[in-house]
């Protein structure tokens, strides 16, 4: 299970009942938060997440609409008596804005809570199955992306093979990681005699808030899912670019260049109503595209 | 006009769809913004307050549930060009809090802010027709409540009378604020001969959070509406005052102490999914007791 649900698909006025940016990644037992905007808990209330099984927060940049429900989070995860550490991975000054609320509450959360400061575009998280990593995109702040990657997955085992060269099961492992068999007698197998090739690598890459820039396209690079923003349509590109943001077509640019497999799009300026025609406007460019709508789940697959 | 409408009634976790901590005071063109709770704004929008003509915010205490939708909501003015000056009453923290998020987003707002700190029992807004004061409750953190009062209003004048004696319309104001009327002969006709009593000067009082405590009642006397939390109800009597909150009948002893017209009652702990109960036992001791419902709107009547 890999998949991301979205809790807020608005750029920074919330309107239409349409919320600030917020999503969560589901990766196996783990769920990681991407941004967290004003209402953020409300919206987790609404749709149903486990939100006691984040440990990982993903912060993009300082501007408000991608925070400002971060405070409150952290208060209620405190009145609920977590006790589970929280790492917050967010550019360095997020973390004293959260200690001096902490101290004008005078407040002691009851869990350990862990600041990391974006500072380069390196690894962030590590687990034997999955990676994050960040990268610099072009805002009018300092802002990141993120990109979730699964990591090499075995290889898979032909049983009728084990059984006519009579593999014993201590050996599977090694197959599975790519190692010949030696046989009794001494003689070498190739792996390949063994084995299938593994399952593909899964990647989700979120880009938000930036303008359009190519080199983010080479970061994510045949990424499953793209989440790129599309705060306006493209007749605003001049608009777009003078604030950071990117628009439908511009969005779909990237993912054709990247060569993404999908494309989801989000960051709607609230100076629109109607949505269809931001998924007409990307889809004429790029086909497999989808709207970021609030509480819906997007697989994360080949 | 003078009314009070609820944007948030709940306690710091928000539950059941209810909100932190919010509410607005509408007296004739002005519009009080008293605490702002994470989502103030989305409830703005939701029960149509005109958030344009809200001039004066005040904030009781820096406990996340009153104040976390104030950032947002600053923000959101920013982006809609708010021209108009903005003052902000509140333990002398927040600003600090909001400047260094102001700092992190590189943003600087296109209206003037204005932090006006709580520290003494004192007056904070004073116009011709009302003026609003502070007074300290009894929290785990400094808090204040505040007192909504209309000034004392002119006499009413007496159409006949006046007809009787002739009296020139330059002499009405006058009349309407006291003084004695003196003929074209040299007569002195006592003010009372023409003149009605008053209007009554109407009063509200927001108290939360707090503790019980009977400094409060002096502080309110006689309020045609006393808003008071609720945090709990009477059997958690122990955990209210542990935790710097009140019960039911605690709140409704404060209204009879102070002799208030009228009692609203809010700030409902999350634990309490039902509400009516709260009101069965504060009318118990006090019978002139509304629950504060989001998005209704309670007068402030004689």
């Amino acid at each position: 299970m890999f998949a991301v649900t979205i809790l807020g698909n608005n750029s920074a006025l919330p309107m239409y009942d349409r919320h600030p940016t917020s999503q969560v990644v589901a990766y196996n037992e783990f769920l990681f938060l991407i941004d967290c905007g004003e209402g953020t808990q409300l919206q987790m209330s609404r749709y149903k997440i486990r939100r006691n099984k984040i440990r990982h927060i993903f912060i993009s940049h300082l501007h408000g609409d991608h925070y400002f429900g971060l405070p409150g989070l952290l208060t209620s995860y405190g009145l609920n008596n977590r006790t589970e550490a929280l790492w917050i991975y967010c550019p360095h000054l997020l973390e004293e804005i959260i200690n001096l609320q902490l101290k004008a509450a005078e407040t002691v959360l009851p869990y350990p809570l862990h600041f990391v400061s974006l500072e380069n575009e390196e690894l962030l998280f590590d687990d034997n199955k999955i990676r994050v990593t960040c990268f610099p995109v072009r805002h009018k702040i300092p802002c990141w992306g993120f990109l979730f990657e699964e990591k090499p997955k075995p290889l898979k085992l032909n049983p009728d093979i084990l059984r006519e060269y009579a593999v014993p099961s201590e050996a599977y492992g090694r197959l599975k990681a790519g190692e010949d068999f030696i046989t009794k007698a001494g003689i070498v197998v190739p792996n390949q005699k063994f084995t299938l090739p593994a399952e593909p690598q899964l990647r989700y890459a979120y880009c938000t808030d930036t303008a359009y820039d190519e080199t983010i396209a080479q970061k994510v690079k045949k990424v499953n899912l793209l989440y790129h923003e599309t705060t306006y349509l493209d007749g605003q590109r001049d608009k777009a670019s003078l604030r950071g943001h990117s628009t439908t077509r511009q969005a779909a640019a990237i993912a054709n260049r990247a060569n993404a497999h999908r494309l989801l799009i989000g960051h709607f300026s609230s100076r629109y109503e109607m949505l269809d025609i931001f998924l007409e406007e990307t889809r004429r460019d790029f086909e497999n595209t989808e709207l970021a709508v609030e509480g819906a789940t997007y697989l994360v697959t080949n």
